[in-house]
């Protein structure tokens, strides 16, 4: 071959590995956290640390009854009737999410944290404070916020907590490697 | 370095290359829709759509309880007993799909219906109508409707839906940038 | 172009063609099997064999309710006191798993089984055997085990099942080219 074809074979190259490097998903893990369910939100948490432990960026969605977690049971918010009625039905707060399974009346979930106590495992409140130290960064629904009436006012403090659109978490999900609901 | 070497370099550089393209994930979200729960199918379909809109090619499998939301309650199909026996069991269509969280007796689903109409929020029928109009696929497990007895004259009018097996559904989601489940 | 700076760019592109390699997704499927469903941990096994018969490798992770399936019924292990009221309170094998629908007090599975068979459906059982044949990695949760107080005794017999940490699994998923939960 001639230096002139390299040239051209080369060019090409070039383009077919920008295309590629811009195609390549980056190592980033995002999860939907959508159930509101204490076991499903605490794994959510869990893989989300062990991801930043490994240097991976994590981006948490939180929509419908997902929101619940985030609710700081100290705070409160002006709502209309219908907001006033979802906030009473819905669990306020981390310490009130009910399990998945074996809910058993509200048995349940204060067994599996007595269990995890006595383990030394970490709660999910402080599973959350963790999140926030990792840089783990948590997306809201604001579409979720209008349906259920849940304010920013009444959501726990959070470094850098986003409220955003279904727009931006597909933006947030299409470039991840990973991407799954809890 | 000499020309033939270059050439040489050249040659290996444009086989890897081409490996490389062939196992890049494609621009495509696959969604699995297994529970059937209004909640999470008005999810599936938002997801989708949003996911359209950035050009992302979107395949919809359903399967087991996920059959419900494609039922048309206005057409009817023949069926032997225990087909009848699901039939009458499994949600007769989208209006009918339960909530995971909060059904209430069926005082959920409408609550949530109430407030998504209020909020000018498309309903889950309108949803499924803008998915076929989007060029969203929708692919439906053959086996799930083997097993629960549900006939092709029984569903939803949609654009090109397919019938197909657990084969194509790996093929499909095997492909894709993103897969999930809801 | 001079040959010596085709030298440097064919230089700079196998860098880059490198790094591209090194972030590809491998052809693997991994999945996590959490909510101890019958249903969801058909569909599990259902795709993963699908998978692997496309030659992709598979993982499986089982953690929290998940680990009913793994239960060997006719297995015991010595447990404290909150182990045996788990034990007893969780399904012991898959043969007991609940519906995530339709449970109708173990109604529902029962049908679902009889008319699996009817079709001439795999078993859940059966499901299990054939994916140990196909080289399916089984990867047990440590932690679960713990809270739930499961011993390894008491699981079923299936070829390299590894007991692992959620590091492990971060690791397993991060690698793969699609990751759900189930």
């Amino acid at each position: 071959m001639s230096t002139e074809n390299n040239d051209k074979l080369i060019k090409d190259l070039l383009a077919r590995v920008e295309a590629l490097e811009e195609q390549m998903p980056e190592d980033r893990l995002a999860l939907g956290v959508m159930s509101g369910d204490l076991d499903k939100t605490i794994a959510a948490f869990i893989i989300a640390l062990g991801a930043a432990a490994y240097d991976m960026e994590v981006d948490i969605f939180f929509t419908f009854w997902g929101l619940s977690a985030l609710r700081d049971p100290k705070k409160r918010a002006k709502k209309d009737m219908l907001g006033k009625m979802f906030g009473i039905m819905l669990p306020n707060g981390a310490a009130k999410l009910p399990l998945s399974k074996m809910q058993m009346m509200g048995m349940g979930p204060k067994m599996i944290k007595m269990i995890m106590k006595k383990h030394g495992a970490k709660s999910i409140e402080e599973l959350i404070e963790d999140a926030g130290k990792y840089g783990i960064r948590i997306h809201v629904c604001t579409m979720a916020m209008d349906l259920m009436g849940i304010k920013k006012e009444e959501l726990i403090d959070y470094p850098n907590m986003q409220f955003v659109g279904v727009g931006t978490f597909v933006d947030i999900f299409s470039k991840a490697k990973q991407c799954w609901f809890l």
